[in-house]
């Protein structure tokens, strides 16, 4: 199969990730439908015109002409939709997610599936501090990082066409990365950022700090605003890899700490050249 | 003396701050002088139009002119340079500066000055991950906090004045705080973020993370390049205060790691409830 403008796309899960995809894909011209658990959600997107149709059930029809199915839900969430609704899907055609866990998800989601429907995953790394199809807005996946992780079973051509999906976002850079590479970064890169901002807002209880904050708290805290039913999800089912991501901010926090302590000024500033050094590799390009 | 255009104000170094002040008052017609170390940084704001005059040498006219004279020096910097030019300084003129710490800046330089000139002190709650007048930009004021520091020495004519000029410059809300209360404060909102953003790059050294960031990353490191002389020398002075700040956040970190490893996820959830609460009053507001 050949990414094309013909080819029928299914989103399941119209939340704030399934809307943005809704979106991008829709106002490039591709054919989008939508199965989605309220009926607000639904309405939404069709006014918005990110949709062509949706329903509120599995619908056969829609599953069994969808060439794609993209599924953007919790892991957990998600699993249990394969094993509920696999039956419908359209034989040949290929199955895709956004779940930002790997591990707990892709082998599992491969050895459940039917032989004749191809599951190659994907993770989009943008998102908002806000959840719901209302907040949607495909303007983040612009020069953000979209990272497919297909598996031994996965055959070079679901791997084009997942890569080719990413293009069609928007997303900046497209790369591959196996299940457990890709956990051990998001863990660090990702759910310890979640974890140093909500550890930070329930670090003190003064409620008078916001009068007083500049730039750099509202954007070290500017994720402590969270979804806790995902990020929950998230953070358990990939704890050993956070815990152990966790430890090595410990310690060079520690470590920094070490040099006020014995006022070890030239280490210190070691340390932020250091930190200047490798941030400027940080810095988001747009395409 | 009440804060108005006639008003002749002398900023004492050109780098990222002072050239923003500049901007700032030049552009609303304000009369605007420098002293700064390097002819550049002066040849930058004539050119820009934010200065009428600049010298590189303490200029006995120009500082005896001046109604208001605003050191834009790190603290260190700002004592010696008192201690050295305050015979030049007009008499019943105002200082102010612009230092990130106050206890041990504010009561040595109103200990230190002459009584004819009166030193009320001020932090503004705005900056850039970059230094040099280059890089200056008063939009940075916009939204953003001004923080007067007042001691029982300064007038009410000068604690106002001071305001005043936080409005000119373009400061969304001007509030006032004692010296220790501004250095605790200071301590968890702008110290504490800083030494998370350095450990945070400092805690692996893989080039690679780049390709898979998303944009909590950038956001918890944008001030992780910075200016090392300048904030080696703000934590050294303010070692205990922040010392202890940064014990409050470790304890925060270790419970939400606490739920973690006990998955227990109920109260996992519960952090994160009480941060997503807490971070909503920290949105910035447009004035």
């Amino acid at each position: 199969m050949k990414f094309s403008k013909d080819l029928n796309i299914l989103i399941i899960g119209l939340g704030l990730m399934g809307g943005s995809y809704a979106s991008a894909l829709s106002k490039k011209g591709y054919k989008v439908n939508a199965i989605t658990l309220d009926q607000e959600s639904i309405d939404y997107a069709l006014e918005k015109g990110w949709i062509e149709k949706g329903t509120t059930e599995p619908d056969a029809e829609m599953l069994g002409n969808a060439d794609i199915t993209i599924c953007a839900l919790y892991p957990t969430v998600f699993i249990d939709w394969i094993g509920k609704n696999q039956h419908l899907l359209k034989s040949g055609s290929i199955l895709t997610d956004i779940t930002g866990v790997k591990e707990a998800v892709v082998d599992k989601v491969q050895g459940m599936l039917r032989d004749d429907v191809e599951f190659i995953s994907a993770h989009p790394m943008a998102g908002r501090e806000a959840s719901g199809i209302m907040h949607s807005d495909d303007s983040v996946f612009n020069g953000a990082n979209y990272i497919v992780v297909p598996t031994d079973k996965n055959t070079p051509e679901a791997i084009q066409l997942c890569k080719e999906l990413g293009e069609a976002l928007g997303f900046c850079k497209i790369s591959e990365l196996d299940a457990k590479t890709h956990d051990t970064m998001i863990a660090f890169l990702s759910q310890l950022t979640h974890v140093i901002a909500v550890a930070l807002m329930c670090a003190t209880d003064d409620p008078s700090l916001e009068k007083y904050t500049g730039d750099s708290f509202r954007d070290l805290t500017r994720i402590a605003k969270i979804n806790d039913e995902m990020w929950s999800e998230l953070f358990l089912i990939n704890k050993e890899t956070l815990l152990s991501q966790m430890q090595k901010f410990r310690e060079a926090f520690d470590a920094l700490e070490e040099t006020l302590i014995n006022e070890d000024r030239e280490e210190m500033r070691k340390m932020m050249r250091l930190s200047t050094e490798r941030r400027s590799l940080f810095d988001k390009k747009q395409r």
